[in-house]
């Protein structure tokens, strides 16, 4: 049975970095389509808004889309198993390190299985050098004048140091 | 773009327990055709010769095959990277339990891809039912008379009581 | 020597989930009495105040009494080891689940052996069916719409719903 | 209720350390009898056999039995649950430390919970002194020369060196 | 060769505990100077300003430098690696307990090597003692009128009691 | 105070790998002189005789020493704190992966604190590329005849080609 395989891979992506990107890219090779799922996230008061991340990983993207893999991005503010129903996706994907937080990994897992059956949770492990990378390590580092052009792209830095410099200045 | 993705799920099933049909079970449903790899592990001196395992596992994937799944299931003793591409698998499955041998898991994920950066390794998580079943603890159990019909198939289950009966009489 | 052996379960309780009610039926099996202290945790604020959190246990833990279990169910808000000596209770009962914040639990326990070195830490294991409940998932999923009727009870199940109802439409 | 409560602590004991006193002590606390339970393990080769497991194990206990806790100390080689319903025991013991095999205690947790759902099982903490102590370490380091007088009580030590001399003369 | 190795041990001192002494007595047997980083963490809210914490830490270790042991306290608020350049520090020291919250130690130490690769991270391991103490635990009891003269110094007693004082009496 | 720091690396180094000379180059940063120990295990029989392995680790460790670190290999076969003495080494210096065995590692040092006070061990964390290398898997690898290059250096590749082919050839 040769049926199109739809992942869906959620998260906050504020912002999206070289670590999601290499799971994305794994994510293209093993299923038919991908649907990147940004949590709006209002109350966690995330850096950038939806849009902007959504945005973010667009362009982070593009080049995994010219090569022809199918790569949609969605936001979404309901219950993720729903979410998946919604966009036709059967298996949700999350990036696993060595460093995972196992504990919400697995509760969050079981409790979706819980809740639909028949959607899967595929877990990818990201490559050596993406083992350490979390966006919020990413902005303490941004916001006190540290080089993360090794976590992020050229765009994404530049958006961040931007905020940076607003937050500086305003003092938001 | 909807290629058919082939799936390789290594092991050595001595014996093939339902923790393992409930990782199979989600694999069809993740993936195109999967190939289970009985490994032929002579060193470790398993319980059951190869083609006993190779049997019982082509025995409990029967319905699966039987609902439309496209499951082979052949021995191998060679490097699994390598058997993977002589099938035309691109993706290894392992199960994933909340009780898993992390250290072991990661250091065989990290040296595979190393080995073949274009095969995937997906982790599926066994169901909560699964989740503290392994294949050694069924044979101790089992050599102590203590009753596995959880955790094994009935076919499984008395070739496992013919076995240890074999042991007890004749002290192998 | 048979002395009456009193045990304590502290916990927020907010709700009280299926798997609460899973160890304090193991933990009837093994004392004679259970006191479960309800934490006030005005600090944190919780969903439902004292009262209600302390009525939803009260509840839930009905059939246990009827079955001849001594239960009985305090608010605190005082040192947990403190609150043993008022209540005498000599053992504090925790879950343990694979997928426990052992970090927590254990540093939790080693301090409280150190305030009071009469008073022992028994863990007792979640059934499989129960390992991926927790509270704080219960109610993301529910204040999204997801079904929550297998983590909690029916009657928790209609306090959480009214609750998210009173949230969206008010906005509290 | 106050039913009389009986714990069941298995274990290899090949030498009985600190660590498992710790542990007993702790047990004495929580139920109301103690049976240790010597595993015969023929097949591992322990250092002592079980005669010499069991008289340590009993001497090492005796001041707790001293101060009026039950306590019996039993070979056994059958399955952990049936051996359990055999001596009356309702719970079985295990200690747990923060470096624990967490992957077989919960396995063997897991499953005993199916082979016989009335069994309990209570993980109770060692105390900080106690948390590295292993029999398996105990028992290099004294090969080697090391001073273990802070791992084992003295009858043990000498009863060890007598071993390791035997093990040096002979080459056994 | 012999050069002069200095080492930077960071962290909130809310307050210093004995196991942070633990970890900073190991550190001045490994290298020759030690500087202790006290983060100024505006945002976090800590229960004592910079000045008090970087005078506890100052009492406290005055016993280790009247033993003859270079140790500097200086606060920070700055990127961590660029602190270590700063001070002239080669290594940054970390404790490591069993009960470690590894996920974040190992994604800090793995992006401050990626920030500069040539300042090693060191883990210390606490002594058995120290295993479970946390500020943050110590602060709780403390809080709720436990006994605290294991985990901290008289002095930081005295003050965390007169800190807990005015917070119950004005409500701040 | 600047005394002259030796560090202790104990392994088996069954072959030496490049996660190890990681370690052994960090090792030289921090400390002033580096020992490493080769641990004869004649037990436990490694692929490769004592002096074969002394000799590896020399070959890949010249590069350091002709930078100017101070680095001696010794083979053992005492206890390691016995052994740091005889070599005046006061630092033990292990090797941390995110992937580590921790129940080992925290276990060995502290049963080696118990046994020597003044020997401190330092955990070292290997960079991104070597987290997933074990001796264990790069033999399996090279028996089943894959590429063993990114994971030892070109001459213990000879010397391991070499071996497996003996092996294959004689069936040793």
């Amino acid at each position: 049975m040769t049926t199109k395989h739809v992942g869906l891979y959620p998260g906050t992506f504020d912002p999206i970095t070289k670590g999601h990107i290499d799971i994305i890219t794994r994510g293209c090779r093993v299923l038919d389509k991908l649907v990147i799922a940004v949590a709006k996230n209002d109350r966690k008061g995330p850096l950038f808004n939806t849009q902007e991340r959504v945005d973010m990983v667009l362009h982070d993207t593009a080049p995994l889309r010219e090569q022809g893999h199918e790569i949609e991005v969605l936001p979404f503010d309901n219950l993720l198993v729903h979410f998946a129903r919604e966009v036709g996706a059967s298996v949700i994907i999350r990036g696993l390190r060595a460093v995972s937080d196992f504990e919400y990994e697995f509760q969050m897992t079981g409790m979706n299985a819980r809740l639909d059956a028949e959607i899967e949770t595929v877990f990818l492990m990201a490559s050596e050098k993406q083992q350490f990378i979390s966006s919020r390590f990413v902005k303490e580092i941004g916001y006190l004048g540290g080089d993360i052009a090794s976590f992020v792209s050229p765009e994404t830095k530049i958006k961040l140091e931007k905020k940076f410099k607003l937050m500086r200045d305003k003092k938001i």
